[in-house]
């Protein structure tokens, strides 16, 4: 296995070489019904309004090939250090099964990795029916009526995200829910709105540190445990009302001042942690242990997709293969995310940090400066909302910006109404529909103010319903196309080296900054 | 006045030949303290991190000369018909007092805008007390305790983001609350998760339509009346539960559904619209009507700031013309929006609509195809929760993107934490800080995966707090950057063709779209 800069390889030379198509031009009746992969949990991947043709598809099969893209997928499989700037195994995809089969055993510091989740998880499954049922009580004798995370990055935007995407399914499908809030910011703001919105005699907290030194995770745990201790209420117990989810080395770990600890560890980055237990506590005590295990089927499900070695039965594989094409050879810098369910509303900024995170890097695995780019900015808000904000620009701006519809066939809360004929749901995918045309085809008008150039090239993951397995299998989907791209750049998409810097100029400024001019004339801007 | 396109002027070709600058060498305890600009409401603009010099700044200044853009912006607050697509009058400015004094006289259709304005406002802080003091209630006699807004775009992003913005101030100040929802999304999931949260017989729901027939808003409507009417609490009546914001000629305006109706007009942009009926009749129910009038006067206070003729005094004209250059000189082609403070969260949502529809266009004013990029990709989260997310990308990426940071020196809502040494809220400004001095200086390594290159510009604006008139003075810089910015590139930042062709085809989506092969294809797909 060999790893290459994307641009030494001789498929790439040829891709670069391919006509540049017009997507206007391509699309028709047999290629919008022919171009889908499916993709697990239910979930197609339909690719007929990006700007690919048969020849395209072929060199970048070559490329995936060249760069050997499925063989380091299965050496992650098989654990591997593919995160070599950190020297760790990657470990994510065994949270939610063994995509290789029971044959691949991953033993890391002596340790039976898929035994160490699996136990994990069937201990969050155990204490999750004990909160639910009432089983496990506060300091106070109380059930619990509500949960809340506590953590930032990884430990917050996926569990967020995958909490709201699951919510509204939950209630169509009259599941007892009990509700879960997040609490991420330093801003002191963040943790008294919360705090000041919940009953906190009733509430669990979970504090979700790796490491067990997250600033902004320990200090917003004083500032819980402060306001537990605040509210005078006979008997109560901090102790009583959180739970840990943490590495078995940190301080966390063992700490008395917590009733239970859960354990992940440094094989999953936290951006790739909703299926370990930094997401899994939080979703299997809001919605119950089966939810969670459909969820995490989804995923393997995605996982297993993902090792298809051809290309066009690949979704993953294909989604990371044009999205390098639009990004190296069309010189696209952006990706919108335009999910058309109201569900998905965070699924955007949990995105933001997996892959802007992931592959916002400007060296190779070696260390080398890269000359071309990589991981572009990713943004997005859901349909039909941003059709009424900002994709004017995405529409008549002068620049193009490459877009991932997500839409499903059904709503999740069964609630609907009947208007002129049509319902709100389909109404909702009526503009989806819309939209994919409209930025496809474009339309003349002798009044250019009018006129629509077309040619905005868009991809579109479909479903029946969001449901738990069609979460697991989209949020893989994500997942293995950052890794591809990953893989296609030479890039490490699992350290982030790039968060350190501040962290350590923002201890100097807590500390004064003595002798720092330019710290100091900012601490004097802002005193 | 004459418009021309930005690579017409002279200035403009001067500008381009300055040499580029890097922040790391520019950045000195002198500039930081002497780059402050003051832009209203207690709020400082801060272009210390940029990089522009002295002779960038009079050729910056020789560009909004040129391009006449106080004079532009005059005759816009003249009562000009500035918006030219649409021939129309641009009077947002006016809702929030009137910058040119009281000599300044604006009739439009034979009416005193001004006071029309003025009337309005009136009548929505006549309303808000009544609906506050419980003396309008309810179908059932019971005092509103719940108001929710039904609106999508602009009437949805901007009072969303303000009422999110100011609910912390208003709890740290101690002020009745009357707390607010958002139904946006024509999916169904949308109105009936918020609908489930709420108790429906003490709602009051404000629909707010121009036109009174945008499609989402009219079917959540309907939706909402349902749901009021399935209550089926004795002598429930949906009527005396809705009122309507609305133009005076739209259906609405007249309806004997609504208990009442508050006026706007077409002078003002959906997005331009937070400081009109659409934003304050919401604001005034939630926090009383003497917030609302301290958060026009921040926004009128800005307003005259942007009158400022000297470059180096007009936050709002430095701040676009230095976009400006960023973008088509320095070729960047997005901008992050870096709150440090989650009151503002959905803030960079709104400014998304504001600036990527304005100026998210590809011909002039002329309807002439242009040459040159004009509005940038926006996108962006509060900090600190973004740096454990995107900012790796920002980092350490291949592409560069211009920053732009928020912050206040006191939190909102009075209630923090001191651990080691430093509260919450000092540990907030410190990442701050840290942040805008890491992307700019970064940081050497002999580990290339270590190494921050630095030279990632930003600008900062700051206030001692958040406050309805710091927030007021926010907004109106942003629409007075933008507003700068389209008369830069020559474009009309006050229209939105590019929202229609969408609509036009779903509505042949649901009316079948017979004989339309690509569109009955994806109907297909997704039935």
């Amino acid at each position: 296995m060999e790893f290459k800069n994307l641009d030494t390889l001789t498929s790439f030379s040829t891709l670069k070489k391919l006509p540049h198509l017009q997507v206007k031009d391509l699309l028709s009746k047999e290629r919008i019904s022919s171009a889908n992969v499916h993709i697990g949990g239910g979930l197609t991947f339909n690719y007929s309004a990006l700007p690919v043709h048969e020849e395209h598809i072929k060199a970048l099969a070559n490329l995936c090939e060249e760069q050997q893209l499925i063989e380091k997928y299965e050496a992650l499989l098989r654990g591997e250090v593919i995160n070599t700037g950190e020297k760790r195994l990657v470990l994510h995809h065994l949270t939610r099964g063994n995509a290789l089969g029971s044959d691949n055993i991953i033993l890391a510091d002596s340790v039976n990795k898929e035994a160490f989740y699996k136990e994990q998880k069937n201990k969050i499954a155990d204490f999750a029916i004990k909160i639910r049922n009432g089983e496990i009580t506060g300091s106070t004798n109380k059930k619990f009526t509500q949960v809340v995370q506590i953590g930032i990055g990884g430990s917050d935007l996926g569990p967020r995200a995958m909490y709201l995407a699951l919510h509204g399914w939950a209630k169509g499908e009259h599941k007892e829910v009990i509700e879960a809030s997040f609490i991420s910011n330093v801003d002191p703001d963040d943790a008294s709105a919360i705090l000041n919105e919940i009953d906190i005699e009733t509430s669990l907290f979970i504090l979700v540190s790796k490491s067990g030194t997250t600033q902004e995770t320990l200090t917003n745990y004083e500032f819980v445990k402060q306001a537990i201790t605040n509210t005078h209420i006979e008997g109560i117990d901090p102790s009583k009302h959180f739970v840990a989810v943490t590495s078995n080395t940190s301080p966390l770990a063992t700490s008395k001042e917590v009733m239970d600890s859960f354990y992940i560890d440094d094989y999953i980055g936290g951006r790739y942690s909703s299926t370990s237990a930094v997401g899994t506590l939080i979703l299997s005590i809001a919605f119950g242990k089966d939810v969670v295990d459909e969820f995490l089927l989804g995923a393997h499900q995605g996982d297993k997709a993902a090792l298809e070695k051809d290309i066009t039965k690949n979704g993953a594989l294909l989604d990371a293969a044009i999205g390098v094409y639009l990004r190296n050879v069309l010189e696209y810098p952006n990706t919108a995310i335009l999910p058309y369910s109201q569900a998905l509303s965070r699924f955007p900024a949990h995105l933001q940090q997996l892959d802007m995170e992931s592959n916002g890097k400007r060296v190779n695995r070696d260390g080398k400066e890269l000359s071309y780019s990589t991981g572009p900015v990713l943004f997005g808000e859901p349909g039909t909302n941003g059709q009424h904000s900002f994709y004017q620009l995405l529409h008549q701006g002068t620049d193009i910006t490459p877009l991932q519809f997500i839409g499903f066939k059904r709503n999740q809360r069964n609630q609907d109404i009947l208007i002129e004929n049509s319902t709100s749901q389909e109404k909702l995918l009526a503009n989806l529909i819309a939209q994919i045309v409209a930025f496809a085809i474009g339309k003349d008008d002798s009044n250019n103010n009018k006129k629509f150039t077309g040619n905005r090239c868009s991809s579109l993951i479909f479903g029946n319903r969001l449901d738990p397995r069609a979460l697991g299998a989209l949020l893989a989907h994500y997942e293995n196309k950052v890794m591809f791209q990953g893989f296609l750049w030479n890039i490490n998409s699992f350290d982030q080296e790039g968060v350190q810097l501040g962290k350590v100029l923002a201890k100097k400024v807590l500390d004064g900054a003595e002798g720092d001019d330019i710290l100091t004339s900012y601490i004097d801007l802002l005193k």
